[in-house]
């Protein structure tokens, strides 16, 4: 049994369970999540349609004029086998309209554009339908930062953040997501061609392991290069997560000393 | 002297140190804010161009078609004082377009749309110029959730959340803000004769002295109504704090037990 293996039962209850107290305890009974045809939007369409039932859940298809078709017949299949609704809104227009006064832009920016339209497109629907956003970042993207901040890591609450990759494939295939789904190679489909291990340069096998030693288990370099991890590997993980922190805390606000309160210094 | 008041000069000493130190230590050497012509940004721009110099500092001005000209005026008033780029986008092509498919959408929809348009804006620019995104939301709109998150209230470091709006007056009024700006309504400028105070159904004055005591003061209701404020006061502004609670943390991330970790906890 390896490192990762989780308890599929057990998972699916707690977060099914999270999923049902966290939208009522916000004063909502209906869910919304952007649907993208991969495997973690998936799972939490399953989790999420089980929770709160298929009436009360929406899912939103958002392609680009360069998303692969085999998405959105992935993300059509999901929403069938839920029976959930399913919306597609194309961001094409509004993205190229912005980026014709912005010819330059290299593909990161478009893809981080593109990232925030989709996010503000299902807030907007949120709003319209009165919907929890439900997030679909798992722990490895968390970890290395591997999304866009205020775009597809913003929500109201992540049910699949506690589970690295290789764990959201384990209860993917246990709730019933469709196999292929499971097994096509994880790509944010920002444009053609990409995929995540390709962009990021090592496997998820890998860097699940590695991130469980170095994050959940405090592991020293030295531990883990006895543990077989390269250096390289170990320095480059470190580095992705140590850019990255930002996207997992609040912005720093200052703080200012009593010095600075004048009135409420001279009346304390 | 007054609660609210403040000791200016410490607080621009504290704040111009907060951000050089911050957009340092993230390692950038510029800034970029979004400048609505209003006082919160207005200071922020003055207290930003302060701490990294003019050439380090870009102002973006993004309006929509029924923007007031007046803060445009006011806006490139700010830039010129301070000698800084001001660059202006229109978000009505992009704004319009998306609510074509959406015709009944209410103002609350589009006002959300288009400040998360803006921070989208922000955010590509950031990138391109290398420039940290210095936030504008204050103390009063913070607590009463007067904004739009994922939209306006979002940011790399924000500067001036520490000061309720009268304090962001009196110390916009210290560096030299021009008195137009400080004086004239507050608005978000999202729809023609929009100001936050009719909005909000108070005056800054009352309900920033009130969120002091309720909230830095930690008064109870009681306390509150023998200094004189209304009970309908007191419970409008603790229930918009409580409505507003999510704007304020990251979303929540399902937790798992360790019975969810098969593998984890069999070899631990």
């Amino acid at each position: 049994m390896g490192v990762l293996d989780i308890n599929c039962e057990v998972a699916k209850g707690c977060l099914t369970e999270f999923i049902s107290r966290e939208v009522a305890s916000a004063g909502f009974e209906r869910g919304i999540l952007a649907l993208s045809g991969g495997v973690d939007s998936s799972l939490v369409a399953f989790l999420s349609t089980e929770a709160l039932g298929a009436d009360n859940m929406t899912a939103l298809y958002l392609p680009y004029k360069t998303s692969d078709p085999a998405n959105e017949r992935d993300a059509r299949t999901v929403a069938e086998i839920l029976g959930i609704e399913l919306i597609k809104i194309d961001i094409t227009p509004q993205i190229d309209l912005y980026f014709q006064s912005f010819p330059e832009a290299d593909r990161l920016r478009r893809a981080n554009k593109m990232a925030r339209e989709r996010m503000s497109i299902i807030y907007d629907h949120s709003a319209r339908l009165k919907a929890m956003v439900i997030g679909t970042s798992n722990k490895t993207e968390i970890l290395l930062g591997y999304g866009t901040i205020y775009g597809d890591m913003a929500c109201g609450i992540n049910p699949v953040g506690d589970l690295y990759k290789t764990q959201i494939r384990q209860l993917a295939r246990y709730v019933g997501v469709p196999e292929r789904i499971i097994t096509k190679p994880p790509t944010a489909d920002l444009w053609p061609g990409q995929t995540d291990e390709g962009e990021l340069g090592f496997t998820y096998d890998e860097v699940d392991r590695l991130l469980y030693y170095l994050v959940d288990k405090g592991l020293t370099e030295e531990e883990l290069k006895k543990l077989g991890f390269e250096r390289r590997l170990i320095e480059r993980v470190k580095f992705l997560m140590e850019k990255s922190s930002f996207k997992r805390r609040l912005p720093k606000v200052a703080r200012l000393p009593k010095e600075a309160f004048a009135g409420a210094w001279e009346t304390s």
